[in-house]
């Protein structure tokens, strides 16, 4: 029998998807599940497919019927569960076989499972997958960590099975170890900052404009038409007007406000502490979850403290919408830059050498930030790969010219009327310290100076370190 | 001779300081430094106190020196330094000696080396020092973290040394291992965030109204007379109304406005993540502290850019001024609020049983945060020690409401006029956040729902997980 170009364990709906999306594009490939019963119940299922499916009842099979060198997808949950399955795997593999981590890792931890197989003649993938399980069936975004020979590996059949956007496949190999993961955690970051963004939008149109939830829905139908053009603008419209089969209501008005986070929200933000880049757009997202899930909290608070009323609008109706939608398009721009900053600062510490380009390219498709709005980052990175920061891009630049008096407008408005917009308010914060050649840290560094004689530079270069503060100071 | 209460390792300016402190206020103390030309320097001009020093030259004389259980103050560079000096000294100890971290360390770092001494019959005391160089030398805020035997050992010289607030003594034992320098760092994050919160009202000042550095100098000396009243209020105006000697130009203008950071406000956000607990006000300094040192970036987007013009204050003189005071004190609560969170959650994820009203207690004098505030925030703790938030409190959540207002005003006005307030509107955010019992993250819980069937709770309770998407969605 032909061996499988590829393995993969773990039959649960992402490993399942996976498998047949592989097998869908005419990829033979071997599975094998924990609990053999399911793998039969897979390979019963897969209807037309199963002719490309190897199912495996024993890890030696499984290991037998892969062609060498044996790419396996390990597809089971993060965290120890994923060492374990390599120690299992490990004894059976033999030299350039690769074990490929598809789950949501911590790139530490990739990078950790890298090093250590490198001494025993076998490597190791860490490899973001985005989607869903919608896009693990029928074509992810694919974020690929690993040598570079590794990744030849498995170029074929990880492009048959990726999102396409135009004919330009959704994958890459993005650098060694834990690059892939890591990019992967930043997407996520950004996705969460993107979410909560709409959110403050949806807030602003509820609470502020008092429209219903189909309406809303309405408002980003229409976006969806325009700049903002994107799958989770698109996806907006869908949960907005979709009806609770129970009461009759709108759906989302019946979901409890209360938004967990798994971890990739947090480690994007944890990376970016430690690279020392300005993440705030993906912090304000976090720290929404944070107080959404204190439910009990703000109740209580509410009664306190009441709501304040909504302030007058800017303008009137057309045009305030239309302030809300660049103003949404002007935050984005500044979650999107600080997330690619992020990833700069990322590929010097350590030394992948992210594509910037490439990766703004394989997020077009597949993934949940999905968006017209990527490929516009495409081009500008493509233009110039090594800019300090997107929004000095021709494109962008000009972008935030046409829309940040909006953004200021949003952002006062939402001020006055009580209508919380953490993640938008820090985009324009982002912007007017960054735009500001002088800002006001030198207030702070004559404190830091009075107080704990940390020292200054000049504005004239000349040397003089330390402020004359006279008796109290803390001056050597 | 006599025998020390205490010894001290490390005769820079702050073990210098903390040493002369200590010998002041009627205790003896062993002194030892690396080099003893160093040990001969600090006796010799240690003046009346040489007759409570004992210089010690070598190890064996330097222990030898101190009264049983022995407890030595390490003040070096905090680090892997620590942990060498920790080696040296072990040998030369008894059973019960206790050695004390005074530097700026990690609170992991110290949960670490208090585990690595626990079968070794020694112990290990962890403890924060703020203040300063100034405080060292004439009573800081000191945070212990160790076992409860330990700090009986060390109370009285504590006590002896620390600030007084009336004649309360800023010191105390606030929990095992690593509870004194999580305290200090907490205390320092909110430092970071209090100093972001004045440098931003003093940009609205000099870059909205356009005053002068000594103007804002008296506006900060009129408002340390009231609500404002702080340390960092009394050293803005200062150092607001020092001269330039070089120049004749005020001190601030003259100072590049680029701000370092160390590594006590990173910690805070990264504990917070940990946590889970929004602060977003440490967040927001810190990320104000990355984006000054990113000087030259920020000069080439001005030249893209240019500055808008300030807009239109939302009224004039006097009332404007009064509304930044009342901006900073409402933001100022949040920021406190925050870290106070954190401090509760952290309690309990590490066994600590923080006293929240003694934390509030030992920074009201001696600290860099010290203040009138401080005072207000011990009463609020003192009556209600495990409320939920600082915010919810009587005499808070009166102040809340007397400057919310305020606050709104300012942000808006900031927003209007391209001038960065990234602390103040996210001090808006966190309120208008936690006091809206309904908020936005249904749409949020939708939308992972409709794109990862994460599922979602009802407001009713009815058992219905998954929202009606329909085809597309990615639902079971």
């Amino acid at each position: 029998m032909e061996q499988a170009e590829i393995g993969l364990i773990g039959l649960g709906v992402m490993g399942s998807n996976l498998a047949l999306n592989i097998a869908e594009k005419g990829n033979r490939i071997a599975v094998f599940n924990r609990t053999p019963a399911r793998t039969k119940e897979f390979v019963a299922e897969a209807g037309d497919l199963a002719g490309n499916i190897i199912g495996c009842e024993t890890i030696e099979e499984f290991v037998a019927a892969i062609r060498p060198p044996r790419p396996i997808i390990i597809m089971i949950k993060a965290g120890d569960a994923v060492d374990q399955q390599m120690e299992l795997l490990k004894p059976h593999l033999s030299a350039n076989d690769i074990m490929i981590d598809a789950g949501n890792a911590n790139f530490h931890d990739t990078i950790r499972r890298f090093d250590n197989l490198k001494d025993s003649g076998l490597t190791f993938i860490g490899m973001g997958v985005s989607g869903g399980e919608e896009g693990a069936r029928h074509g992810p975004s694919i974020m690929v960590g690993g040598t570079e020979d590794s990744w030849k590996r498995v170029e074929k059949v990880l492009t048959s099975i990726s999102a396409k956007f135009n004919d330009d496949p959704c994958v890459a190999w993005l650098g060694t170890d834990g690059a892939g993961h890591f990019v992967k955690t930043i997407h996520n970051g950004i996705e969460y900052a993107d979410m909560q963004m709409i959110a403050e939008i949806y807030g602003i149109l509820r609470d502020g404009l008092g429209m219903s939830a189909a309406e809303i829905g309405d408002v980003f139908g229409q976006w969806n038409k325009g700049r903002l053009n994107s799958y989770l603008i698109e996806i907006s419209e869908k949960v907005l007007k979709a009806t609770d089969p129970i009461t009759g209501q709108p759906m989302v008005d019946v979901i409890v406000d209360a938004a967990g986070q798994k971890g990739t929200g947090k480690w994007s933000v944890i990376e970016a502490q430690n690279l020392g880049i300005a993440a705030t757009g993906i912090e304000a997202a976090v720290a929404g979850r944070v107080l959404s899930s204190q439910k009990k909290e703000r109740e209580a608070a509410e009664k306190i403290f009441g709501l304040p009323k909504p302030a007058e609008k800017p303008h009137d109706g057309m045009a305030f919408l239309a302030d809300l939608e660049s103003a949404l398009l002007a935050a984005k721009i500044a979650a999107y830059a600080q997330g690619f900053a992020v990833m700069a600062a990322a590929s010097k510490e350590f030394g992948w050498s992210l594509p910037m380009p490439t990766i703004a390219k394989i997020w077009r498709e597949g993934c949940i930030i999905r968006s017209q709005f990527l490929d516009e980052i495409t081009s500008a990175f493509t233009k110039e790969p090594d800019v300090a920061n997107l929004i000095v891009t021709p494109a962008f630049s000009q972008m935030v010219k046409d829309t940040d008096a909006a953004l200021r407008r949003v952002v006062s408005y939402a001020a006055l009327s009580g209508l919380p917009v953490p993640a938008l308010a820090s985009a324009l914060s982002y912007f007017d310290s960054y735009r500001r050649g002088r800002g006001t840290a030198n207030l702070i560094q004559a404190q830091r100076d009075f107080f704990g004689a940390h020292g200054f530079e000049r504005v004239d270069g000349k040397e003089y370190h330390h402020g004359p503060w006279g008796s109290g100071a803390s001056i050597y």
